[in-house]
C-alpha cells in the first residue's frame, strides 16, 4: 500500500498526479501548509516537515522528483519511465532532476521573500533574481518544445509531470503571462489530462470537507 | 567517448569524481568560471552557461546528479548504482536527488548573496535563512550515518558523491566547523578515496598548466 502525505499545491503535487496517471491504488494524508504548524505529528514521518513523503511497504521517500522516478520504474507497466537502454534515457534522467533543482528550487526562493515572510524580511532583489533565473532555465524547455509536444521520447513521461509542476507554481506566482508560446501550449496540454484533473479534484473534495468541518 | 565540461569544484566535480571512480575514459574540458565570462563558446554547447555538460556519444546532460545517475546506471559495471530490484533502491534515487535538490541549491544560493553578487547586492538575512536551511536538511544526513559508514546499501555508490559535493561546497563557504560529528568523519572517509584525490589531482595539474601558460 502506499501512503502519500501531501499539502494542497505543494512539490507533493508531483506526486499525487503521478499515482492517478499510473492508477496505482494509494492513500492520501493532506495537511494543511505548512505541516510543521498545522500537523506538528508529521514531524515523526518527515523530521524537516517538508512534503511530499511517500510510504511503499518498507521504503520511504521525500524527494518529490525521486518520488516521481521510484514509482514510474519500480511499476513500469504505467508506462511513464523511459528504459534504460533507450536512446532517451539520459535526457530523460536529466529533465526529471531539472524539473525540481534548475525550474522550481528558484520560484520557491522567488515565493519565500515575495509572500512567505513576513514584510519586513521580504527582499524584491532576490526575488527579481530568481525570476531572471527561472527564465533563464526555462528557456530550455521552450528550446525542446518547439519541435515536440512533450519533454522527452515523444510521448508524456514522469519527466513532464517534474517540469510541469514548476509551470503550476509559476502560474500561482503570477508569471504565467510571461510564459514563451511553446511552454504556454505545452503547460495547456497538461492541465487537460484527465488525471492533472482528477489530482486537482482530490484536492479540492479535501479543502471541501475541511470548510464543512470548520463551520459544522 | 565521453566528454566532460567542467570548472574547478563546480557542480561538474560530482561527474569527474564519478568518472575516476568507475575508470571510465573521459575527456576533461576544463574552463575558468563562470564560462559565459571565460569561455564564451561554451554557450553553443550548453545555452544557460552552467556546468556540468556531459556528452556521451548523442546524449547530452547537463544536470549533474542525472549525470551520476546516468553514468552508475548505464554502466552497472562501475559498482556506484542500486539495482531497480534491491530494497535499497527508492532510497538511493532519494539521496541522489536529495544531494543537489535540498543540500547544494541553498548553499549555493547562500554563496551568491555572500560572495558573488558586489558587496552592494550582498543579503546576510538571505545567507542567515539558507544556511539554516542547509543544516536543518543536513540532520537527515546525520541521522543515517549514526549506523552506516554510507548513506545508503552499506557501501559506497554515486548517491555519496551527490551529498558529498554538497560537503565540499561547505567547506568553500567556512561551514566545516559546523558540520555534526557523523558527517564531518564521513566527509574525511570520502576525502581518502583515491578516485578523490585523482579527481582533485586533475584540477591541479590544469590549474598549474594555467599559471604556467600565464606567466610564459
Amino acid at each position: 500500500m502506499i501512503t502519500l502525505y501531501h499539502c494542497n499545491d505543494a512539490r507533493s503535487f508531483r506526486c499525487l498526479w503521478l499515482l492517478e496517471e499510473m492508477k496505482l491504488p494509494y492513500e492520501a494524508k493532506i495537511m494543511d501548509f505548512p505541516p510543521r504548524i498545522h500537523a506538528p505529528e508529521y514531524l515523526r514521518v518527515n523530521a524537516t516537515g517538508s512534503v511530499p513523503c511517500l510510504q511503499d511497504g518498507a521504503t520511504t521517500l521525500n524527494e518529490s522528483a525521486a518520488i516521481l522516478e521510484y514509482l514510474a520504474t519500480r511499476y513500469p507497466s504505467g508506462g511513464l519511465a523511459v528504459a534504460r537502454d533507450d536512446a532517451d534515457y539520459g535526457q530523460w534522467l536529466n529533465w526529471l532532476h531539472f524539473g525540481e533543482a534548475s525550474l522550481t528550487t528558484p520560484l520557491a526562493t522567488l515565493m519565500r521573500y515575495a509572500y512567505f515572510e513576513p514584510p519586513e524580511r521580504r527582499q524584491p532583489a532576490v526575488v527579481a533574481d530568481y525570476r531572471e533565473f527561472f527564465f533563464n532555465r526555462l528557456a530550455l524547455v521552450e528550446s525542446a518544445l518547439q519541435q515536440h509536444d512533450y519533454l522527452v521520447a515523444d510521448r508524456f513521461t514522469a519527466a513532464d509531470i517534474s517540469v510541469g509542476y514548476a509551470l503550476l507554481l509559476s502560474r500561482l506566482v503570477g508569471l504565467q503571462p510571461d510564459l514563451p508560446p511553446a511552454v504556454l501550449s505545452y503547460w495547456a496540454r497538461l492541465q487537460e489530462r484527465p488525471a492533472f484533473k482528477a489530482a486537482k479534484q482530490v484536492q479540492k473534495a479535501w479543502s471541501s470537507r475541511q470548510a464543512e468541518a470548520a463551520s459544522a
